[in-house]
């Protein structure tokens, strides 16, 4: 079993808007030596989901994590995200395919949230 | 001089999206007794900033810090949020109006958001 990552994000029209999502992919690259992690796009920008799955899985990968870099979970999560990996999940039978919760829900996520607020009162 | 924090975020249709900005506005008042923490948002939910602000001042507040709760560094950031802060600090003559950064370019924000990847791998 071959597992891989998949960080999903929105996409945007502003170039810069990807930094911190691929700061967030070159880190776990670094932490995760021999896991490919790759990113992907709703919309916008591109790969979007079901490009970025496909090339996981040409390259021998059977077992991919979606972790949602989404602060909120609405409609793109709530319905976007599970129709796209119901068509990834028909067009590649063996793969197993996981979504993680929105990123923003996670309790450590938040209170580095918190730290980052408090820090800034005031001071910025 | 009387500061507060205004959480800025995008606002979506979906109620269930606001949760997470929710939790991180109520841990900070938790967290800063004292300080006024309201939250706002750009469209599709209310109250707007211009309204959080007029309400702050309303209160006596003279120096509000607005932290983007927003990953990424778009279009909304760039453009949309100086043109408010423009219109804000035109209506409060008085106000000190700072802006932080976007919440997802903070290293302790990346940081927890990696350890949050990692542990989502294989394991959702």
């Amino acid at each position: 079993m071959k597992r891989a990552l998949v960080l999903f994000a929105h996409g945007a029209r502003a170039a810069s808007w990807a930094a911190p999502f691929e700061r967030l992919r070159d880190g776990l690259r670094e932490q995760l030596p021999g896991t490919p992690v790759t990113l992907a796009f709703l919309e916008l920008m591109e790969p979007r989901l079901p490009e970025a799955v496909t090339a996981q899985v040409a390259d021998g990968v059977d077992d991919i994590t979606v972790v949602p870099v989404f602060l909120g979970q609405g409609g793109h999560l709530l319905r976007d995200l599970p129709a796209l990996a119901e068509q990834i999940r028909a067009a590649h039978p063996g793969l197993r395919l996981q979504l993680a919760g929105a990123i923003g829900e996670d309790p450590g996520v938040q209170a580095a949230m918190r730290d980052y607020c408090v820090r800034s009162l005031g001071n910025v």
